[in-house]
């Protein structure tokens, strides 16, 4: 049976080369159609929760070399989300199932092809009963995932070692922080406000954590709460904090290249003083993504949902209201106004 | 029997900042005194050859927190270098046998402990006849185990790969390129010179080669000469160079960090405009020292030296007469000077 929509989204309005503003998207509505057609495999998603990831600003750019490829101009952003199947053609979903993956920002998408509602991943009853559903954005998600690899995958942790995190309470850097301590390491994360301090220290168990918008020199900063040195730098920033970081590091170090957050474009020079040291302390660095990992994703899922179920880990999120919300909320990650991961909820599941 | 020898020597004048000058150092002649004693397991060595490498200049600057400690102030550099036993009191060791390993810039050479002797390696009669012995210093030395473990064991060429080298003719870069080509890869080498680029292109059978000062934007001279991008960058040299390479590395790429000779000091700023490309392009930058891997030395040695043999193989040395020369040809090092390995031959064997 066929059904019109009414449907609110928020389109790119044209490519930014710069950190995004507000007024780089707009809101619309427009209506969606739905043809039930059994050969085509299409689902009809309700958008509960969107995510807001750093990455998005690439896909805004008007740059087409990358892994992903640019948003288009006039259309909805795209991104993580948690819906409900309204409508299943396809034999592997029914309707009132969630899933996550990627979707529309908007209030319904319908899945473009087989394809896409096969990269679908289904949330279990047992997920729904225990986990909240806009966690399989963050902790349970691309984010956690990412700090999942990133730690065990790039790092390689040892118990004992020294292990620093910047934007520490951020999607990926407080997973990162808590999956260190969980592994016997000494671990101390950096953020942009004491609040955000307290969380670290007091909420999410790290063995310290400072500002660092107090500190005038982040090299001494360093020095002060690694004195001996820092073996694993989990880096979410670049610049300054990379700098400083790679002027702390112990022999053998690593560094795990995962966001660059403080660029303000990618020709955003970075001056560092400090590099000439992955020579004589043989340190590496190592960019990765983690859509390279995908193979380890159910050990991941598995992994880190037992330990949220033991209570052994604690996930903050930041969660805005209301889709017409949405641009605000991913900008606001480039100033660092979230408090831990940024979630949009579309509406109350 | 005593023996007291007039020894001319290499002095460091006193520590050094920057790129050292000639003036750092100093000529002088002193007695050198020599004691049988068959307990103390010393020899008295005659220096045939001695070894100008950049890493050097780290052991002239007054800091102690580095993989080797700085020389000292009125006392003679030391270096790698192949000698002759003159006198031997240790049962490993006799009079006539020829030498590698760390001694004095000195025409005579005391070793101040049996550990000092046990690392000298012997070099065999077979090499003796087969190979020169400068060849010790280079090619089947420090800077060609340097090449060996950073080609193979730092970025694991695969045939096929498009592999980039800096200081493309020194005593590292030559053997890189040539293990590469070897080994079933793409080679390119930059070089300072025109006379260096035919020496890559028509002596050590590069793929190409350019004169990195002949050109004025760098990132675009390496996608002339990688349309299709670079898998592999041994690195030299650091700063813009290392840079333009991170702006045209494939995915997966890799960074071996062997040297940054263009930095004037270690406080000198390293503007990067390229960096952010290790994310999304998942890039490794190692740093090594060969000094890691010594357990793969004699597998190095006999795979080098049994190329040479063959013919497959050739290095360039530049050759600078008599231990008056040694500092003018260390200096040189920074300027480009060298054509090749630069080697002081302190006299005649």
């Amino acid at each position: 049976m066929a059904m019109s929509i009414e449907n609110k989204q928020v389109l790119l309005k044209g490519y930014v080369d710069t950190i995004p503003k507000e007024s780089d998207m707009e809101l619309n509505t427009t209506h969606l159609n739905y043809l039930p057609n059994p050969n085509k495999h299409i689902l009809l998603l309700k958008n509960l929760y969107l995510s807001c990831d750093p990455y998005m600003r690439g896909r805004m750019r008007d740059f087409h070399d990358s892994y992903l490829p640019p948003f288009l101009p006039a259309q909805p952003l795209e991104g993580f989300g948690v819906s409900q199947v309204v409508k299943s053609d396809h034999p592997d979903f029914k309707a009132g199932d969630y899933v996550s993956g990627m979707t529309g920002w908007e209030q319904y998408t319908l899945t473009s092809s087989p394809q896409q509602a096969q990269q679908l991943r289904k949330i279990d009853d047992d997920h729904q009963n225990q986990i909240p559903l806009s966690y399989h954005l963050g902790l349970l998600g691309m984010p956690g995932f990412t700090a999942y690899v990133g730690l065990f995958e790039v790092c390689c942790p040892k118990k004992g070692e020294f292990v620093f995190v910047s934007a520490a309470s951020g999607a990926v850097g407080q997973l990162v922080g808590q999956l260190a301590k969980l592994h016997g390491c000494y671990v101390v994360g950096s953020v942009g406000s004491s609040h955000k301090v307290d969380l670290l220290k007091n909420k999410l168990g790290f063995d310290d954590a400072f500002n660092y918008k107090d500190e005038p020199n982040l090299v001494a900063a360093l020095k002060r709460y690694f004195p001996e040195g820092i073996d694993i730098y989990f880096d979410n920033v670049g610049k300054e904090m990379l700098d400083a970081a790679l002027g702390n590091m112990r022999v053998f170090g690593r560094v795990a290249a995962c966001g660059m957050v403080s660029l303000n474009s990618l020709s955003d020079p970075q001056t560092m003083h400090n590099l000439f040291n992955v020579i004589p302390k043989r340190i590496k660095i190592q960019g990765f993504l983690q859509s390279d990992y995908l193979d380890s994703f159910p050990r991941f899922f598995e992994h880190v949902s037992t330990y949220y179920k033991q209570g052994k880990i604690v996930y903050i999120e930041d969660m805005s209201e209301g889709l017409e919300s949405a641009p605000s909320a991913l900008v606001g990650l480039f100033s660092g106004k979230n408090i831990g991961k940024q979630v949009v909820r579309v509406i109350h599941p």
